[in-house]
């Protein structure tokens, strides 16, 4: 059978290509290709040299392991932000997320993965060993850990805990619990458990 | 306030630039942008040459207006296909779809666009006069307008019928009603309504 487009044509290289994109399928990896090639020249074109830039320019932060164009990374190398506390994500896009909360005015630090013994990632896989020593210079006051609230995320949480409370700084844990403006009748079982057994007095 | 990332940074510039296509938000593209800077050096560079390539190398089909970067299209071209019925269709991606379908083997016509009078867009800015060309040359049977079923396909399709008829091509329009696997329960008053009208006898 005669296709729309043969294999190595345009369109279905830019469709296989965007197809590799998370959450990106066949069906929305197509359409974005015919909106791109009826688009003005200018956009793929732009669209290009950026991602072009992103590999050339872009590096981890030689103290917190964010990724960025500048190290140290602009939050590593802000005088307004508090040195007394560090906030550890798994991935540089949780900064992002947590920045957009503005709830946060403290310093990063990027694992760069969460421990998975099923998938053979231990520790030492992770961004660890400049956590411990900058946790250690005597400057940080308090570690949050806000790796996700999974399987994963918990082990991990428990295994920086035990690493960094002999080290004289205090470890929390984001607050796991109902989303804010959700309803109980829709939370799952143990969001629901953990938002009761992590209940907090009204004042 | 310092940001994570800075105006012009090159990550930032790749969630704008995503943020441009449809149906991409602030927050998929930000999801993107942080997993093709993790992702290995060849993605986005695959990525980056594949949409340099649309722009070189992709052109309107000069018979049916199709997206293709050979001229005439490969439908076009085809031998196997059936050259005495034309699909009309607004755009080349909606070719993609009914494609995939498999049940369509005859040839297409691309309008690239519909009739929009609120947004001064006539007739005369459609790929219709290369329509009248080839329904009128003797060889095409049937014509079928398969425009959305929206209130600007409707009138775009009863316009081309009007165009076509008095060429001696009889004109159809695809069918409109429940989608399959779809519930009359929450199918919209509009669709049950059509899907009523249009009944078929069952066989």
């Amino acid at each position: 059978m005669s296709r729309t487009t043969g294999k190595g044509d345009p369109i279905t290289e830019v469709v296989n290509q965007l197809s590799r994109l998370p959450g990106i399928g066949e069906r929305t990896a197509t359409r974005l290709a015919y909106f791109l090639v009826e688009s003005p020249v200018e956009l793929p074109q732009s669209l290009a040299a950026a991602l072009l830039a992103l590999q050339d320019r872009v590096m981890r932060c030689g103290e917190c392991g964010n990724m960025t164009d500048v190290d140290p990374c602009r939050i590593c190398g802000s005088q307004s932000r508090d040195t007394g506390i560090l906030c550890v994500v798994e991935q540089s896009s949780d900064i992002a997320a947590i920045e957009r909360t503005q709830e946060f005015r403290g310093k990063y630090h990027v694992l760069h993965g969460l421990i998975r013994p099923l998938d053979g990632i231990g520790p030492d896989r992770l961004n660890l060993a400049s956590l411990v020593r900058r946790s250690g210079s005597g400057e940080v006051r308090e570690v949050i850990v806000a790796t996700n609230p999974s399987v994963e995320g918990e082990a991990t949480a428990i295994y920086i805990r035990n690493l960094l409370v002999p080290l004289g700084v205090s470890v929390s844990r984001i607050a796991s619990g109902l989303p804010v403006g959700g309803e109980l009748e829709y939370a799952d079982r143990a969001t629901l458990g953990r938002a009761l057994m992590a209940r907090q007095p009204l004042r």
